[in-house]
């Protein structure tokens, strides 16, 4: 199984050629686009899908990734193993979220050109490196065939989010399809808390209280705060497109502080 | 073969998380896309994508389908035989206008959580709940073991024709991905009726004469009805977009009348 | 292996219903999308497509292609052997390109119904007849049981390069998912000329200097000429789109000049 992940567009037809020289060395690899809707040469929208999305996968898997502004220049590709799975991809931080979460047991830079397309063009990796060396793991090619081990991945900074007693201050990470705004604040961050309904979350000059279980325990139109698929702290608006609607990026911070419940009257 | 019906977005990764639960669980699943383009939160349009397309496959197809404004609230998660088909939905009419071609002859509710991945978010059911379902029933799992039997599914209110001796009253159903407008009044409807060039259609404030066969009848630009491939009226602008030049929504009243034949001179 | 090409929309429900019928018929049919974002009714878009990317498919791949604006008139359907492989399309030029590469060997109009969906629309003709064709063939079908055999397909008037000694003169032939202007002018047209640095390459009204070798040799929000992935002289605006940016279209003339050396001052 090869998945696939790039910032072609869907539609592309450099998908389907990729896809091609993967079948013409394995007809029998079965193929799963990931997605081609990653911004173009946007290497941190693919990182968090990535990181989002393989864990669902099975292990063995080969996941073929491509968002690669510097195609052609001295950047490696790389073949990585990280926790049961393996990735192909360009040494550019693609690979970098996922692996704070699955440090790699293994790292081959791809340079021997033998197991490549010939000619190869300094514009399309994807399908003259990358494809045909997918499809040769897929048939149980040894991954130390395809190049030279390697120390370490090269990293990105990734915003941190500062936790102390009484507040978290994260941003938003990505958009979704929907226009829900992910955000960095994980459902973990929380523990120790005051419950939820008192939870008070700013994100740019928009603000909401309260952080929901789902979309709909608010009417339509309403902008909300939950916890969303990914145990991440997610805000929307309910059947509607909160990034549209308040024209908030990825990078907007995020704050979310807890309103002290008040002093008992009983005592 | 399990297909998938979402309103996700083409290239949306909550996709491909939902093909890897089903993956992991049956390596050798064959997923089909039906189409994740399906408008946010429109369930009507989800349900009428699925009545046009689930009859073209083959029996025992299973098909998963995700148009969810309710998720995570107390509606229902249903599994409905239907045809010879097997069906995997929110009940929340999105099977509706199927379910009249077909009736159901099972529905189980799920209520089974040991079927389910652990844990279950409230906020994307299609991964966490009718994935692992979908991949169960591709490896033989029996239905009737997910969950209790259900007597009815939600129905909607479908917009009915009117049909009176000289008219036909229905409206347009959906905008097909050519900026077709698909009516509700099918090609049944006008049997009896005086041959099809002494048709008269109104869609909103535009009209044509003639019931065509073909695009390719008249010159690009016209605009003309013809009996579409879902056996349904369709109202289209040939080689062009009929909804974005006319401003034509769904909804939109669609009236044929026939002229009648004039008196024989010869007689 | 069966692959589909066609103008009807990422996403559309259109396609499913192709897919539907080939796996009703031959549910072991591995299918592959190369494109649904073909621009609709451009079959000069689909005829450079299946051009670039088919022979990256393995000898024997059925190809299925659908850009149709004469659907149901009397243009044929056929079948054409091309190279190793198997292609299906309605006969309107949308093969004459990759023809030019690869010779058809055989032709068969497709005029043998009992072969096709009953009843057969007008205005489906992918679905009706293509993909029970192509789902035939598949199985082992002789493609000359098929229909009757056809000396040529129908030929497009496709731009030719004008070659000088001192000069190229082509244009651009389409635009790509990322914005970059793929030309007909192909890298073999540049042997025996000066080196390529010393370039003048004229697009429309604008102009750059160079043939590069890829993308990250400039910085971003440059212009540039390159030998992009399928040999052909390409014009890009480096992370960013040069169609949106220049408003180019397909058709825009491309010149590219020779700058002679400076005479050397040594002698």
């Amino acid at each position: 199984m090869i998945t696939l992940t790039t910032d072609f567009g869907e539609g592309s037809h450099y998908v389907a050629a990729v896809k091609g020289v993967i079948l013409s060395i394995n007809p029998a690899a079965v193929l799963v686009d990931l997605t081609h809707a990653i911004r173009p040469h946007d290497i941190r929208h693919g990182a968090i899908v990535l990181a989002d999305v393989a864990p669902y996968f099975p292990p063995e898997t080969i996941h073929l990734a491509v968002v690669d502004p510097g195609v052609g220049t001295d950047r490696p590709l790389v073949y990585a193993r990280m926790g049961a799975q393996h990735f192909l991809a360009p040494d550019n931080g693609l690979l970098s979220l996922l692996a704070r979460r699955w440090p790699p047991s293994r790292i081959i830079r791809l340079d021997k050109p033998k197991y490549w397309l010939q000619p190869t063009s300094a514009t399309f990796q994807g399908r003259d490196i990358l494809a045909p060396v997918a499809a040769r793991l897929s048939l149980g090619f040894e991954p130390d065939r395809l190049g030279s081990p390697q120390k370490r991945l090269v990293d990105f900074h990734w915003p941190e989010v500062r936790l102390s007693p009484d507040k978290i201050v994260g941003s938003v990470l990505m958009v979704d399809s929907f226009g829900n705004l992910i955000t960095n604040i994980t459902a973990k961050m929380f523990s120790k808390r005051p419950t939820d309904h008192r939870a008070h979350v700013i994100c740019g000059t928009r603000e909401t209280w309260g952080i929901h279980r789902t979309y709909g325990e608010m009417p339509p139109g309403n902008f909300i705060a939950l916890v969303g698929s990914s145990g991440r702290l997610e805000l929307a608006v309910v059947e509607g497109n909160a990034a549209a609607r308040f024209n908030i990026q990825p990078g907007t911070p995020v704050t979310v502080t807890w309103e002290q419940p008040e002093p008992s009257q009983q005592g």
